[in-house]
């Protein structure tokens, strides 16, 4: 399944057409996998995604057992040093990578400077790296860093994806694209830029963060050069969770990372004063991921080995067009076309901020992206139809009482 | 109270003497706090620290209320934001720093790469780092990586820290060294290095993995630059808990570090395409560290928020002190002078991995460090005088009854 193949979608157009969807949902067993708030509909899962029912459990036999009873021996007993590789090959089944190209290790941040780094020495006659100004900043910023370190260098900001050909001459190192745009939801064309960019002589490094277990990604069959996603949203991990990176095989031999950490020596624990990369993708690691924040992937991993990428597309692709349908008379910047659409809507008003705190009070969570975004993230595994129906209806509710326009809902807490 | 001055100490010379001081020791109601197996003296605290008993409620709380039911509210209820700065002030304490100049994030390897490219950065015609080439080898790899990222500059390692001032020349932009050494466990004097150092016209970077929480640092008296560390071996903070960094007050306003994530970003949550780095240590953070690992740190410092470390320094040169004095007739490495010595001992054996083994089936956790290193860790808070005693003869008895040479201790896990 490619992910550019639209589908059709019969909404429904009642409450009593969602309950018989949801009777009939492949997926709505997930649900009882997922603890949630009571009377909430959680909107936000796109931001954190829900805590897994068995992930305190394995938590408690981590830390109890294997750290307070195991102690150092663990590492060898339980099979820790593993972890990074072997989390790493059950994240490739979901994004169309193969044994060996997926990494568990830091966070989106510090893989992303590793992996462009790498690119940017792959292409030494080359000192442009290339970016949609409305990318998640951090990518911004990482490339702000890494250009810095490379004399000539530089990154430009791109108003959007669409004028890349105006840009990618023969100087064009590396493109950074987000797969979903974090605000919009809009979902970019994968193998059709991935090609365009080769083309043009230039390495491709996808941030799959906001579609990482909201739809199928066919990172090696795109082609794609480079990777880095999170798994604190779609993928339930738990706050902050590892990251993951993904590096094709190809560049495996010759890819030189800047972060030379110990994990990432070919024998860590010979102790050699002089590193020497580990072979294939363990070169990319540096230090050894917070097993506890570990934990949570491994536990939610276990949901995941169980979940059909196709089913979770076409039911995502139903939640978000119910949603658009029924949310009203609103701006919806997201793409009506489903193609071009991740698992997110956002709307676009002026008092976004209220208007959001309004509907938390009435439990229907979403969140607020400065200057005006309403976000709502929608997540098939522990969502439903119903849900969905009446999540929009509170919507339309609150923007047509004015609800919203009230001096609690505009006081601001550190993160909005 | 300095590392420097000797402290003078009544070493036990029996069994019953040893109770007598467990009797009167003032930490021995730490014991209480830590779970350990039954059965066990774990030598090797300074690896992989023990487990807190509150730990599990602390980290069940912050998974099934703050992650669970919380969600994506508490990243402003609970405070979620704050923790890399609250539990750095934490840290700042037992590292003699000021508040605002320790911050929690990342890893050791990780946050040495910021420290030492905003050192380069600090000194631009200066282009050489020293290091010592029995350093812990993430240090080596790391300050490669780093170099290779500079035009003309070198990291070269040292034979040891003795030869600091036959190198210490006008292209010295960083001395990177261990407070204590990871294998020998010999202690480095923090004020007269650093101020030779300072003379040179170069910046000072101490590892202090290998010290924080074994004895009294002081980072802000010793006019220190940067330090690294890390919060699972002493600190007890759990496998692969989120690393420190100190940056001294004086450079903030001029520091430039290489990633350069959201989190420093001066407002985040403004979402802004261009980078303007947070005021103060703020500007060294890239990333948000992994929650649940940070909750384990979280709930150690607990602890570690009631010690007295001058206390710790006196048990733990007592009990190095005992050991070294019962241990018989080995190759002890470690200094006999108390002002030379961290919290551990290290005994030369040709066979050293299959007695670290016997000795393990004896119940006394030590380990190994190729090519012919026993190391032994002393934890104050959870180690009493008369464990390590029996410790010390049990060494004594696996070493004359030769029941080390057996083909069942020489196999070796992957961590050895």
């Amino acid at each position: 399944m490619t992910v550019t193949r639209p589908i059709a979608l019969p909404l429904p157009g009642s409450r009593e057409e969602c309950a018989a969807l949801d009777a009939a949902d492949p997926l709505a067993r997930f649900r009882a996998e997922f603890t949630l708030p009571a009377d909430t509909v959680y909107l936000d899962g796109n931001s954190l995604g829900a805590l897994p029912v068995r992930t305190p459990e394995l938590l408690r036999r981590t830390v109890e057992e294997e750290w307070g009873q195991g102690l150092i021996t663990s590492w060898n007993t339980a099979g820790w040093t593993e972890l990074p590789y072997r989390l790493g090959d059950r994240i490739a089944r979901l994004v169309g990578a193969g044994p060996g190209e997926v990494l568990v290790c830091d966070t989106v941040s510090v893989n992303l400077f590793k992996v462009l780094t790498t690119a940017l020495r792959l292409r030494p006659g080359r000192r442009t790296v290339l970016l949609e100004r409305e990318a998640f900043p951090t990518d911004l910023y990482i490339a702000d860093g890494v250009t810095r370190l490379f004399d000539g260098a530089r990154s430009v900001q791109l108003p959007s994806a669409d004028e890349l050909d105006a840009h990618l001459d023969s100087g064009v190192a590396a493109v950074v694209l987000s797969h979903v745009d974090y605000r919009t939801g809009a979902l970019l064309d994968m193998a059709e830029i991935t090609a365009r960019v080769h083309r043009a002589g230039a390495l491709m490094i996808w941030d799959v963060c906001h579609s990482v277990g909201a739809l199928p990604i066919e990172l090696a069959s795109c082609d794609v050069d480079f990777a880095v996603g999170c798994t604190y949203k779609y993928l339930n991990a738990g706050p902050c969770a590892p990251g993951f990176l993904y590096a094709a095989r190809r560049h495996h031999a010759v890819a030189e990372q800047p972060l030379t950490g110990w994990f990432g020596h070919a024998e860590p624990f010979a102790f050699r004063p002089e590193y020497q990369p580990a072979p294939g993708i363990g070169k990319f690691l540096t230090s050894f991921p917070p097993l506890l924040s570990l934990t949570g992937l491994r536990a939610s991993l276990e949901i995941w080995d169980q979940v059909d990428l196709g089913q979770v597309r076409a039911k995502s692709l139903a939640l978000t067009g119910l949603f658009i349908q029924q949310v009203g008379e609103v701006e919806v910047v997201t793409p009506r076309q489903e193609w071009l659409r991740g698992s997110q809507v956002a709307i676009r008003h002026p008092d976004g901020y209220p208007v959001v705190q309004a509907l938390i009070a009435r439990g229907v969570i979403g969140d607020f992206r400065a200057p005006d975004l309403l976000r709502f993230g929608f997540t098939p595994l522990y969502l439903s139809y119903t849900e969905v129906w009446d999540a929009a209806r509170a919507l339309r509710e609150v923007l047509a009482s004015g609800e919203w326009d009230d001096e609690r809902f505009r006081r601001r807490g550190a993160v909005t």
